[in-house]
């Protein structure tokens, strides 16, 4: 599981050289394999929707010509938004392991908790908190460079 | 007004012809243009966040070059669910008009209610309520059918 997190790591320093906020993401068939892998594209693609967990959700439903993916695990560095959270309950992903928690903008032990909620119809096994130190020191560096200081 | 809702109930009747849950949507730029209208695909596409108000606002985003769609507005029949809710959120829209409301998977007046969450950071305008009844029949019509009785 943590080689997982490891390559979402990747995408997610890979998404802050191109000026993203850096989150990264990986989708894993029932079988282990990688379906798919993404950092961030709000900026580059011009779409507000383009979170690494979106991402990585179209792709693999994609190749699996169906928009549930039923038995496959969702890796992300950051705890996911409302937006993500709920796609990844639609999507039917069996397992949510997530890094960093997101007191800001969170939706999984934040905010709507949209997990807990009677109008979420799947919810996902949840693992928070894996390699949390790693994808909270990548957006910190992130946003103190933005703000002007170096890190 | 009104007009832009009945061409997003024109949406989600052809949503539901094509099979799809029938829900609508129109993007409305700052001077009053449609940037986008869709019905909800996720079926067509195998796209889990292929929602109608997904769909016109990734296109308007494509127009317009910017995640950010200020001063647009976003019409749509159903009570945005939280992916949608928040997609909204994310990019700036103005003022979000919606028909029925939606008990069961809304996000807006029900469930985590997004905009009322300190984890929001801009919250629309919000008009909910438009043109209801038709809205509601469409959708009762739809899984009437699917669960085979006739309307």
């Amino acid at each position: 599981m943590t080689d997982f997190m490891k390559i979402a790591l990747e995408e997610a320093e890979s998404a802050a050289k191109r000026g993203e906020v850096p989150v990264g993401s990986v989708l894993i068939s029932p079988n282990g394999e990688i379906l798919a892998q993404s950092g961030n594209r709000t900026e580059e693609l011009a779409d507000p929707t383009a979170h690494a967990e979106i991402l990585v959700i179209r792709k693999a439903a994609t190749l699996l010509h169906s928009p549930r993916l039923v038995g496959c695990d969702l890796y992300v560095t950051l705890e996911p938004c409302a937006m993500c959270a709920a796609a990844i309950s639609f999507a039917r992903i069996r397992r949510l392991v997530f890094g960093a928690y997101d007191p800001k903008g969170g939706a999984v032990e934040h905010g709507g908790r949209f997990y807990a909620q009677p109008t979420c119809h799947h919810a996902p096994e949840v693992v928070g908190g894996m390699e949390e130190r790693k994808a909270a020191h990548l957006l910190k560096a992130f946003f103190n460079v933005r703000r002007g200081h170096e890190t």
